[in-house]
């Protein structure tokens, strides 16, 4: 399967050359990480597209230094709701209303039962949530980076309230989930470019249940 | 690109036929998760491939009485680590410098700033720290399985301690994280079969910070 080669190909570029990547790729990494599912449909998270020099350099040293924040092309940043609220979970309820041209009895009484339920839960339990959620859009656009050639190196490695504060993201409602780095290796200084990918065997992740 | 056109065809189908999903396309939508980056390479997580029809049947009550959890091919589990050892972060160093055949000072330092930190955690902390890594790994097999044309459902939507109880994981270390149905579309039965995909404008997700 083309996706298993693809999968295979990438890896965490520790190393970037500072090549820009073209737009077009940009948005179709970007596009994978929108149309990527989310529970109740809500996409709780933003993404920054930092093309900024200065704003990477501000972000390197809050992130262990890392030169690919400096030496990548765009710097995405996943950006998670900081709780669901009921202005969020209505905004998207009200836009696949719109969007599919009618009302459900069904969808309308699932809206009600989350408004009265996810925005009195903790604010960190919602984040957590959201976050997740914004991993699995993270994760179609790493996917989406190799299918363009592009290399991706996820970070959780960072000082997320150091990130929040350098975007403004809290006054938004937001808070920095992960980062990804989109760019080209730069093999000649890369420790790891040349390394064996290391999985689990098939054997120690799963277990059938026949 | 083809990955957006597997993307848009992709939905998470209410309704599913029963049908079998061929082995080699399971085993190749597991190995997408299977490669899925983590952080700091621990994949800590298990997949639970559940064929087993009277454990789907166990499930699909405490899954909101879903239908695609008994109608589904392959029910996947993925569980979490319910936190970090010691024994699990050096599992996974071990087997790194085992298939790479050297040991690295750095990889090294870098195993015991895990050491002397994650493990202290709080388990909770813990556990969703990993729980997003299973996400990233679920949002692969999501992926994969639309590239073998093959039904994905994602659910989070269950009780997560009945899971565990009924498979047994947390005296495995493990916790529930989310469900991924594997089977073939029942149109005919399911009311989103037809309905149009909805996703946030790319003006609404996208920051661009120029």
């Amino acid at each position: 399967m083309e996706l298993l080669d693809k999968l295979n190909w990438r890896y965490a570029a520790k190393a970037m050359n500072g090549e820009k990547v073209d737009q077009e790729k940009i948005d179709r990494i970007i596009e994978a990480a929108r149309l990527a599912p989310t529970s109740s449909g809500l996409q709780p998270f933003e993404i920054f597209v930092i093309k900024n020099q200065e704003i990477k350099e501000k972000i390197r040293p809050i992130a262990w230094n890392q030169s690919v924040i400096t030496d990548c092309s765009h710097l995405l940043v996943f950006a998670a709701w900081d709780t669901y609220t009921e202005d969020r979970i209505n905004y998207m309820f009200d836009l696949t209303n719109e969007v599919r041209g009618f009302k459900n009895e069904g969808w309308e009484n699932y809206r009600q039962m989350l408004l009265s339920s996810y925005p009195q839960q903790d604010a960190e339990v919602n984040f957590n949530h959201a976050a997740k959620q914004a991993y699995i859009a993270f994760s179609q656009a790493i996917t989406a980076a190799a299918f363009e050639e592009v290399d991706a190196t996820p970070i959780e490695g960072f000082d997320p309230e150091a990130v929040d504060a350098i975007l403004g993201l809290r006054e938004k409602g937001l808070r920095s989930a992960v980062l990804l780095p989109l760019g080209y290796r730069k093999t000649e200084d890369d420790w790891l470019a040349n390394l064996v990918k290391v999985r689990k065997s098939t054997e120690d992740l799963v277990t059938v249940i026949d």
